[in-house]
């Protein structure tokens, strides 16, 4: 069994529809290549009980639990407070945070609101991506920033602490003209020869050229995959229909 | 106490990371401006046992649940099935939806596979949008396509159903070369002064010219989140900023 992983988003922002959370595909696409799946995400809103119920469920779930958001100088960013709560530690001034944001800020400018992106749950281990408020990890959760060009960033710096199992790859064929009701069954096949094979079938529309259907296969061997993909494509061409290598453009 | 809702999201693709779900934005914009605000997403996988699970947590936990994906004829499209055993009813032959997907298709094109689509838990109430394939509703579980094109046209032909509370509004104001963390204590005094008011604080970057803000007051009393819009204004001029209306452009 491999490794799981869960993200959980915090913000009231993208639960009122103001915030396209883009940081899923981000996190989704970068665990899948270092093996370490993901297999939920959870979004809620910046309410301290929520947080830290969420937050001990996931981690004791999951292998390793990222969160995205909350962690910012304002009155809405609780995340941390809630995460030292979630672990039952103290909520503390970080010493080396601390000393380069007072650094960093010209008198007066590490004022209270930033102290707090220097205060840390006991036992954060710092994800040090040159960011001047570090996003951190304690036991197996991983807490980031919201805004994605950051959270990125910390991602990055995270991943040579995480452990790597085998990658996901994924190979693909498509064909318009074909609805996907014609490949159901011929596709239940296909999938029940590949156990081990994720198969997700997604149609698509193009104006002009009615329905079209993507069929994506899944998993750790690439080998199999590519057998898998080639049974799809005899299936579409006995339906009358030519295969497209991948997928088709958006 | 407002009602809450709460939005499932099915679907390998989005947390392999293939698919950005578009779905979230729409609904919890929609369902703000109904005043039926959605409190949590879940994005869960194709595997039965979790769907079965996540739906009675959720239908359990919040007045109205909806979900999108898998209710498309393919192998991996498990949804329906899903919802009936989590409601233990049968999932049967819908006779009015079976009769007119029977009467569209061409002699053989109503098969095995689409006949899924026409195949709903006992005590479903069709969506009824124009598509040949609806969603439906069991209990206070609103089950939607996950193609946004289809699942936009069923959530509008579910609206009526919906019960409908005070709209939730937003006001906002920005200012650019100001950064959040002088804002923040200001900031939090506002909150305090307006507690049923939802106050977030969203930083960005403009190329060349430093960090901005924008604030975005959220409710349901429009004077209200005005007034305090007009508050945080007067905060940012106080601190040399010249307050911009509205959010920032993309």
């Amino acid at each position: 069994m491999s490794l799981t992983a869960c993200l959980i988003v915090i913000g009231n922002e993208v639960l009122s529809g103001r915030t396209q959370d883009a940081n899923t595909v981000f996190i989704a696409k970068r665990l899948g290549e270092i093996g370490l799946p993901l297999r939920e995400v959870r979004v809620i809103p910046d309410i301290a009980d929520t947080i830290i119920s969420t937050v001990n469920e996931m981690r004791a779930r999951y292998d390793h639990v990222f969160t995205t958001g909350g962690i910012g100088p304002t009155h809405d960013d609780i995340t941390s407070e809630c995460i030292a709560a979630a672990f039952g530690v103290p909520w503390e001034k970080e010493p080396a945070v601390w000393a380069r944001m007072e650094a960093y800020y010209p008198p007066g400018g590490f004022n209270a609101a930033r102290q707090r992106m220097a205060t840390m749950p006991r036992g954060a281990v710092i994800i040090d991506n040159g960011h001047i408020a570090p996003g951190y990890s304690i036991g197996n959760v991983h807490v980031m920033a919201g805004v994605p060009s950051i959270m990125r960033q910390m991602f990055e710096a995270l991943i040579p602490r995480l452990p790597a199992g085998d990658p996901v790859i994924s190979r693909s064929v498509h064909a318009t003209g074909l609805p996907e009701g014609d490949i159901a069954a011929g596709l239940t096949e296909v999938q029940a020869r590949y156990p081990s094979l994720d198969i997700g079938s997604y149609p698509y529309f193009r104006e002009g050229q009615g329905p079209g259907v993507a069929i994506v296969a899944k998993g750790t061997n690439p080998a199999e995959a590519e057998r898998a993909i080639a049974e799809v494509a005899a299936l579409f061409r006995s339906l009358g229909s030519e295969p497209l290598a991948g997928e088709p453009p958006p």
